[in-house]
Parts: structure tokens; C-alpha cells; sequence
């Protein structure tokens, strides 16, 4: 049954949402120390961890091995810039409007981090997971999506041809640094599935490699979505840093509305 | 004269908005390359920066030095998490609300980083700026602004008594690391100038040495907001995340709407 | 093939994004009049319609028969306000954490306004197309639903029971109005098999006479969601209103918190 | 003193956040029955009041007079629309970025509800207030404004010139119907003040006129924010909902792109 507002009864015993224990297993604040995952946050942890490290103890509850660091830090970057991108245009814009609030406009900023944009990473993984699980060979399964008029995920890029860089550069180093597993192999032979597929080669862009590569390396699936919205927290911050010194929003606002006819 | 709507003529020659030269310079993608900071991102950046590195090079153009790199490492795992935050559980409740959507879960969660949870660390450079570029006795301000009915920014806690732990690891690393300059000094010294003032000790919470260290370590103003923004993305994903898998938003609207009773 | 990042090829000829010839119906400002829809808007729309009467002609580029007018201001009226909801109580918080952005805490409001929540009456409107369409036998949809381990959208509800006070008003007054059509007709079919298909009645939630209501006076399926969007941002600011006279945020913030047990 | 972070001690007994009864005077739903303010939904209210009476009746707790409601919708259609804004133009790119989250476009639009955009009534009712409360003139006021470097709010419009067509039909019909009191006759009193401190007439904008005649017509001050929200919240779902049928935001968004040159 749907249910649409999951307000309580006065009283109820039963709260609404699905059923769990009441734990979080994050972090507690007491008036002398913050404990984070079960470690001292000002004595064990500032200072020693990285950022990113961080990120992984938090989002994980462990802290990563060197090889998942490097990857980590590779894939952050990797997702992160990308030049004027809407989520960018519609980030400075919002600043432009409302100057006194940054965390505004990052959070209009992220909300454009949609399937379009940056969601294909959780579709490549569910994707790559599914043709592990059942053993369904990757030109297949590429048949079998363009036959159902479908779209393989991580394949096309509106700029980037015959090859997304990135999507190379991340293929690469996971081969150098021995993090290539079956989840990459099977990326590379989407790759040929996909061509034979189509007819012709399509860009493998850069989320096919990410998922490949957090998935071989024993990442959770949560990490998949996660990455790519956090590196762009990172992007939105420098572009509104920018436009707090050198506007552009509102000209980028007029030459859009420029851009469009009005007919009654 | 204000300007409530930003519109442009249609046709118009000037754009609305403050005047600037229309330049990014930040990033621009190639069909084959990705150009970020004048440096390309496959070649040069994937698998040697770290995340921390490039959030810097995205933020002011340069890459950090070694002692800037480990500041905002240490700056960041310092104010990502702090328990079950009043902006986690607004997060966990619009995830569960609407669980498909992890990143406008996450934009719901910065919204809540305004000042009051916050942004109490750009108030903060602002005072430490001031009081440098004045002269003024960090003792003397405290007196006037008390005088003046205000809040000196970076003192009190809610949770930390009698001392903040993370402010004052900051402090002791500063100090190791020969990181504490002029700003880090009027921190200190704005400490024993606020127990004048108000005839009593009071925690000087995380904001102020944030603060002061990037201030002390050359950072540009617009970092001082951007750090805690991008950690607690962080830790928001985090949160979420376990939301995901252990569902406590619901039931924590529950407990929030039993607490309050209604009264025509 | 999935785009991930539609940034544009610096001077490409083809936008990225779905074709269209790129133009607005909605409206244009000029220097001496502001033209909305065709109609000049403070010489022919102000003073004389209705908020509500305004909203339709924004939507659907025309005026409301008195009908229409009639039962959108019903709708909007039903579904707008419901206790503190989980997206009252998350808004509360983020202007509690926020004071100064009375539209940053909406933002974060209306963020919770997904499937869960306010989602179901565009699921009800494509349920009641498709039976509509192919001519299903009601009974015989939810028993299929029933089979496949879904849920019929439009019924349960945590709070109402047996009935949904707002769903029956608005049947019956559909009915007294002359606005019960065959989509109506359709929900009432859909009660009855939904309880042969469960066994026992289920509550028919306000979600589906809204879609139904919507769909038999003509209104185009946009509406069914833009519809419970515009009602609760009312609420909204009524709730950020009483929280900036009466603030409770944090104290619920305080309890939700204290629901919940840190284990590392 | 400040309060970076409010979370509570585990099992403290205060609250953090200003004191309060923890009581809400909005709505309660029980099982069979929704209250708001007092009064039953179901039976009283749908089908009674319309959408705008029901607004006034959420915010302020009383049903509106007839002149009430009749400027409360002529404000509201007022300030609803005003062509391709840059806030339209985010929500629009935002929803071509993530095209199954009609609230996110919602909320990314809001966001840009700033006070450069829509912020001055408030400033507005601020200043009409302490005029009215200090009895100062107000052209002295605006000289004095002038002499500070600040600008009045109210005053200038980058499209509307020599008139804001809006404002002067609020001033009429505010005439006409006798709703202008002492803040509309200070609202002209401005007009003139300005010109004569600026040696030149100024456009007096919508956001003056709507402040006067909230005020005139008794409304609390929170009004004055909460009207441009709920009217810009239409409009948006009306861009939002031609973007699903005729996208232009990728096309807007690469025309905002294309007019910013990136240089290392």
C-alpha cells in the first residue's frame, strides 16, 4: 500500500518507515571528545587521515587500504570538473541572485546531479553487477538492449570522441596498480559488445570505469552515487569561489534567456 | 537603486548583473582532453593529486605545499561530522521521503549549513582579519562587542565544555607544525580577551582556529566557507548512506512530531 | 547511449539536449508592460483573477472554466497542510540552522516532496490512464498488481483509517459538482477491487480522487504533480513562519537525535 | 555566544535552540480527521475557502476579510511571473539534468528567491515600518540613505523604465478600493524623496507597493516574504512544466556556456 504522508497518530507505539533498529554506527558528540567509527576524532584521527581517507572511514566504517586511497583519490578527481556544465551555470546563477547564501547555491547546484548528468555510475554498477551474477556474456546483453530499444549505460559523451580521456586514463592505472578485476574486464568487453552491438565504436565514457573499478576493489554500492557527488560538491565550490570574485551569472542568464523566443 | 529582477531587455546590449570580463578560469572540456587549470586532467592530474590536492587547485589555481595539503586535510576531517546533526537528520528524513533521490537528500542537508552550524568560521576570519589589519587588542574587542550586546564569533558550544577537542588539536598541530602565525595568535589571545570580558572562560569552538590556520597558511577568504561545506558533503553521504541500508528517518520525524503538541 | 555530462563542444553548431525550436509560451517582459500568456498582466490579469485562477492560466496557457477553478482550489486546499510532517519538521530544522534563508528552508521543504510522500497522485493518474486506455477491468488491475507484490497506488495511509476524510470529501463533492467523470468512476471501481484483491479494505488515500478529479475536468497530467507541489509550499511557509515566532526546530532536531543509539 | 554545532549532549535535559513551548497552532491529523487552526479540513474548509483564503488562514490563523483576499491574490499574480528569469532558467536546466525530479527543479529554483531577486519587500516593510515608527520624512530618509552610500530599497529596475507597470496597478487599485493607508501614502511620500536625492525620478518596483499595501492591510510582517515565494513557486511549475513538453534547458545551458571564454 502507498502511503503517502507518513505522519504518526498521536501516540502511536509504531513509527512509520521501515522497520530497524534505532542505531547509527557514525559518530556520538560528548562534551570532551567526538567519536567517530569508534576512534577518537581529535586524537586518532585529525592529522593522520586524509581527507579521503576520511570519506572512506565514514562512508565505510573502515579505514581504506592503500590501494583503495589511490583509486579513491583518482576517481574524485577524475569525476570532478568537467568546465561550464549546467549544474555549474545553474550554481552561479543562484549565487548571483542570493550572494549571501554559498550553501544555497551549491545545493541548487547539486540537485542537477541527476541520471543525465552523473546517475549513469549507478546504473553501470547495477549493470556490470547483474552481468556477474548470471554470467550473461556483455555482447549479449548489448544486443539485447538495443534490441529492446534501450541505452547501455556508460556508453556516448555529448564531447568527448572517439574517447573520454578519463574513462582511458582510469582504465590504465587500474591495469598498472593491478586493480583490475572482473568488473573491468567485463567493462572492456561491454566496450566490444557495444560496438558489435551498434555497429560501430561509442565512446566508453568515465562512469563505465568508475563503477568497474569501486566494484573490483570491494567498495559498497552506496560509494558508487556517492563519489561522483561529493567531487562535484568540490567543482560547485571553486566555480562559486570564482563567481564571488569575477561574476558571470547573470550574463550567462541573460544570454540563455536570450536564446529563447517568446510566442503567446 | 535595487534591481529585484535581473532580467534583460530583450536585445538588450549590457547584461544585468555586476560587470566583468566574461572569462572562466577554472576548466573547459575537449573533444579529446579536459583542460583544468591549465593542466590536463588525464595526463597530469588523475593518480597524482589527491582529492585534497585538486580541491585546492580547483579552489585558487595553485597546488598546495606540502604544509597547505596536510591544513586542509586536517580542516576537513576536523569539521565533517559531529553526530547525529540537526542537518543529518533533516537529510535522513528527505532521503526517506523521497528515496531515489540521494542527491537532492544531500541538498537538503547543506542547506542547513548556514551560521548558525555553520558558518560562524567566515565570521571569524572576518574578526581575525580585522583585528590584524586594525591593531586593535583582541582584549578591547571582546570588551566592545560584548559592550555592544553581541556575540564574540567562535566562542561557545553547545556540547563542548569546557573545551572543544578538535579546536584544540588544530592548535597543537599549528603549533608542531609551524603553521601558527599572526591569526593564530589573536585566536589565542581573543580567548583570554573573551574570559575578561565576560568574567569567565569560554570554549573557543572549532570555527576560530579553522579560521585562523587558513588564514595564517595564505588560504583566500573564499576557503574559509568552502571547508566545512565540502566536509560535511562528506559526511551527509554518509549518513545517507546508512539511511539506505538502516532506515531511521521516519522514525525520527516521529520522535520530532510527538515533541510537539497542537493547540489551536 | 547515455550522456553523462551534456557541456557543449566549444562552438558546436548542436545543442546538447532534446531538439526543439526554442521558445516559450509563458511570458516576456518589457520596459512598459509585462506580457503573460497573450494578456497584458497588470491591465488585464491583476485585480481580476484569482491566485488559483492564475495559477491554471500560468500552467495550461488558459483561464479556468468556474469549474475547473472551483475544484483546483479544492485540491490545493486538500493536500496543502497535514500536521508536521516529516517535511514541515525537516524545513523547521533548516530554518533553525538557517535563520536568515526563509527560501533556502522551503527549498529543503519541498525536497521531501518525492514519491513517499506527495509522489502517488502521478502514479494514480497514469494508473487510471493506462485502465482507461486499455479498458482493464479495475478488479482485475489490482489483483495482477496484487500478484506481482506491488502496491496499488492511492491506497493505505499510516494515519487514516478506515477512510481518508479528504478522499471522501472530495468524491462527494465531485459528485454534487457534476465533475465525476469516468476517471472518478474508475478510482471508485478500484476501491472495491482492491479490497477483493487484499481480502479487506484498504484506505483510499487523497491521491487518487485528486488524480481522478484532475483527469475527468480536463486538466493536462502536468498539473497532477505541480498541484500537492504549489499546496505545500503554502504550508511551508506557514510552518517557517510559526518557527520564526515559536521556534521548535532544534528542540525536535534535540528529540529526533536522542531516538537513536550510537554503536560503533 | 555562538553555537557552531547544536547537537545535544546524549540525554541532556535542555534543548538546544531558543526557549519555547513546544507547541504548534498549525494542524493535527487524527484518523478521521484533519484539523487546521481550529477547524475541520474535510468538512469546513475544501470546498469553502479557496486556495488563497486557505493561505492566509495557514500563515496568520484567520480567515481573511473580503479585501484582504482580494489584494492577497492581486499580490500574488503580481510578483508570480516575470519572463525567462535566471531563477526559471536554473530550475529549467536543473530539470533537463535530472529530469524524474520535478521538486528538486522546485527547490533548485527557490533557491535563487534571494534578496536581489525577491528579497526587497522585506527590506521594503523594514523600512516603511521604522519611518512610520520614528516619523522620519522620507526624503530625508532617502537623503540620508543616499549620503551612506546605500541604496533604497524599492527603487530601480533593470527592465521596467520610467515605470514598473506592476507597481502603479497596485498603487490604483490600492485607491480604489480603499486600501491605501499610511505605509502606501509613505510609499509615494518615497518616490518623491528619491528623486529629489538622486536629482532624478527612479522606478519604483513592485516590491515597494507590495510591502505598503501588506502593511496597510494589517498582515504580520512574515507575509511580506512568504507572498513572492508562494507566487514564484506557480511560476516555476509552470516553466518546469512546458520544459518536460518542450525542453530548452540544455539549449540554454550551452548558450550560457558558449558566452564564457576560458583562459588559463
Amino acid at each position: 500500500m502507498t502511503a503517502p504522508e507518513p505522519s504518526r497518530t498521536v501516540g502511536a507505539a509504531v513509527p512509520i518507515g521501515p522497520p530497524g533498529v534505532p542505531v547509527t554506527h557514525i559518530s556520538q558528540a560528548h562534551p570532551d571528545r567526538v567519536e567517530v567509527r569508534g576512534r577518537d576524532l581529535a586524537d586518532d584521527l585529525m592529522g593522520r587521515l586524509t581527507f579521503t581517507e576520511y570519506f572512506h572511514l565514514l562512508l565505510t566504517g573502515e579505514e581504506p587500504t592503500e590501494q583503495q586511497r589511490y583509486f579513491l583519490d583518482l576517481l574524485l578527481v577524475a569525476i570532478a570538473e568537467h568546465g561550464m556544465m549546467p549544474t555549474n551555470v545553474a550554481a552561479r546563477m543562484t549565487l548571483a541572485a542570493d550572494p549571501g547564501s554559498l550553501h544555497g547555491a551549491v545545493a541548487a547546484g547539486i540537485l542537477g546531479a541527476g541520471p543525465v548528468i552523473l546517475g549513469t555510475a549507478e546504473e553501470c554498477a547495477r549493470l556490470l553487477t547483474e552481468l556477474r551474477a548470471t554470467g550473461t556474456a556483455p555482447d549479449e546483453a548489448a544486443h539485447r538492449i538495443r534490441a529492446d530499444g534501450g541505452k547501455v549505460p556508460g556508453f556516448g559523451h555529448p564531447v568527448h570522441k572517439p574517447l573520454d580521456p578519463r574513462a582511458e586514463r582510469i582504465l590504465a592505472l587500474a591495469g598498472e596498480h593491478g586493480a583490475a578485476g572482473e568488473h573491468v574486464a567485463l567493462a572492456r568487453a561491454l566496450r566490444d559488445g557495444v560496438a558489435a552491438a551498434y555497429g560501430r565504436p561509442l565512446t566508453m565514457n568515465v562512469s563505465l570505469p568508475i563503477a568497474a573499478v569501486l566494484l573490483d576493489l570491494g567498495f559498497p554500492a552506496t560509494t558508487v552515487k556517492a563519489v561522483p557527488i561529493l567531487a562535484r560538491t568540490a567543482s560547485l565550490l571553486a566555480h562559486l569561489a570564482e563567481e564571488r570574485e569575477h561574476p558571470v551569472g547573470f550574463l550567462m542568464a541573460g544570454h540563455a534567456e536570450d536564446a529563447i523566443t517568446y510566442e503567446p
